[in-house]
């Protein structure tokens, strides 16, 4: 950046070249409001014209803030987590705040790091949905940005914290295929790693619901994975097919393994619903599209992201000492083709 | 920030608490270089307890880069920008650099605001893959942060350019839709903003291959879509299933649209190759798990990032001033079940 010339255009400059107000430039710099298009056009070409950079630091330095949050996810290759930054997007956009984007791989060390704000001046408070970073390593995380965590941590953290109830959903979704009749219900997405809490929470869920029912658990049908991909979801499949007795249907703990286990349960001949019933989890879009389409237990991603983003703003604006608040998002369990819906 | 402690501790200070060297320190914390787990864990464990922060603007001041590059993508709920920025990651961590990650929301304002380095004095430079950004903002923008653009764009652009070839990969997509015998075959993907490189030149190749094989072209044939979303390929089929005489065969410009197109087929009782062969684009990961699997155009997404990220790193050590390169990367026509294939 040392091509940057010192001495730039002022907000002013960019004004009387655009002629309109100060506040008109301000605003189309800033995002914050509408701005008729011919207007914002007209901005837009003085800023290039005058090479007019708003220098993020100098106004970080003055006001303490620089309008920009982080959101860290641990893959966004997985829709869900696209889907979710694409809210947090949104929501903060009401705000008047921009969001940088951070995939931390899943990897403890880079949550933690992005739980410290990624070593960037210029972040005023960190979104972070982790994956197996523990709660001892955030415990020692003491006085650093504003962070709210987004995910399904049941231990007390050191944080603000928005999340749905995972146990209801699960349960829920697992009641939904013991009603269709269905008795030999497998569940695919158990984990060895007793750090993935969307896992562990998930499982008593389905446990919960077992139980409720009066159907006795069966460890065979319930293989350990992974991962959530859908590579994950069809060698599981391939997996409880092979059995002497197969299941009748299955609860996926992502839509990405409900995805690979349709395409198994298809490679293999069956006919789904009839011959399995599929639920899924994380409502992302594609379920809507798929043949047959997925029936799946779906986060209100947009209320995920507007507490989240609100619980950010109240702890950068407030008191870093206040108590930590946790707020729950609601879920809905989606009815499709795959568990017998029209 | 502002209970950050100033006088925090160095890294001596951390490597002292870890009883490890100073370098091993910053391998861990800059990522570059893999540490084993036991040795990390102590580190992270010291840095935490130490409230270690590596303050990088200092860094950045001394060295003039921050190791930090910025990615604005278009939107990161279409899963071939959240594949790209993954493989964009995997290409930086190669050299040590870390990605934040920018949906501009295919918004020229924001993709111009990516292409000035988002005003984050941190961002050593950016890797912008616009949608609409026209060549006259671009040219405009002058001595800003090096910039790499990834995309279709065919115009003269003022920067470094790594994209596929997509008029022969559109071509070929075509033609092997004619090869199979089909001589009704449609496409999906035209717009009618002629800012829309991608369905430009992607109807340039369709209209080449029908050329080449004494195909008319027949409007009818290639409705105007709105998006290269899975419900605006839903949409055009429903329209195309509709006409007199409807297609035996269509070619998606994106993956997601063909996921629409299959299932306005499968609503319209079509069987998909038998009735209507599809191809799409983008080779992402869904394609190879759907029912039927989707045949595709897929771009080396991981040789795309390489470049790109080398082209930038080049760029950002190099002089600002040197000619500008276009490389492009290669693709390849994946046959699946929904063309025939087995």
């Amino acid at each position: 950046m040392a091509e940057r010339p010192s001495k730039g255009a002022r907000l002013k400059d960019v004004a009387e070249r655009a002629d309109v107000s100060i506040k008109t430039v301000s605003n189309v710099v800033r995002g914050q409001v509408r701005v008729a298009e011919p207007t914002r056009q007209r901005v837009l070409r003085a800023i290039a014209e005058l090479d007019y950079r708003p220098h993020a630091s100098a106004r970080h330095l003055r006001t303490g803030r620089s309008g920009v949050i982080a959101l860290a996810v641990p893959e966004l290759v997985q829709p869900y987590f696209a889907e979710l930054a694409t809210a947090v997007i949104g929501a903060a956009a009401e705000h008047g705040v921009s969001v940088l984007i951070e995939d931390t791989g899943g990897d403890p060390a880079a949550e933690l790091r992005a739980a410290c704000g990624l070593s960037d001046p210029l972040i005023d408070g960190v979104l972070l949905s982790p994956r197996l970073l523990d709660q001892s390593a955030l415990a020692r995380r003491e006085r650093r940005v504003p962070l709210v965590l987004l995910g399904e941590r049941d231990y007390e953290v050191p944080a603000d914290h928005v999340l749905i109830d995972n146990v209801a959903a699960a349960r829920e979704a697992t009641a939904h295929l013991l009603e269709l009749g269905r008795r030999r219900v497998a569940a695919i997405g158990f984990q060895t790693n007793p750090a993935h809490a969307t896992s562990q929470q998930r499982a008593r869920g389905y446990h919960e619901a077992l139980h409720a029912a009066g159907v006795p658990y069966d460890p065979e049908l319930t293989p350990a994975v992974p991962d959530f991909q859908r590579m994950d979801g069809a060698a599981a499949m391939r997996g409880l097919l092979a059995l002497p007795e197969p299941p009748d249907a299955v609860f996926c703990f992502s839509d990405l393994l409900a995805s690979g286990a349709l395409r198994a349960a298809y490679d293999h001949g069956l006919e789904v619903p009839r011959d399995l019933a599929i639920v899924g989890f994380d409502g992302i879009e594609e379920t809507q599209f798929s043949v047959p389409s997925l029936s799946t237990v779906a986060p209100d991603k947009p209320q995920l992201a507007q507490l989240a983003v609100k619980a950010l703003l109240a702890r950068i604006a407030g008191d870093p000492d206040a108590p930590h608040t946790t707020q729950h998002a609601t879920h809905r369990l989606v009815r499709r083709e795959s568990s017998g819906a029209r």
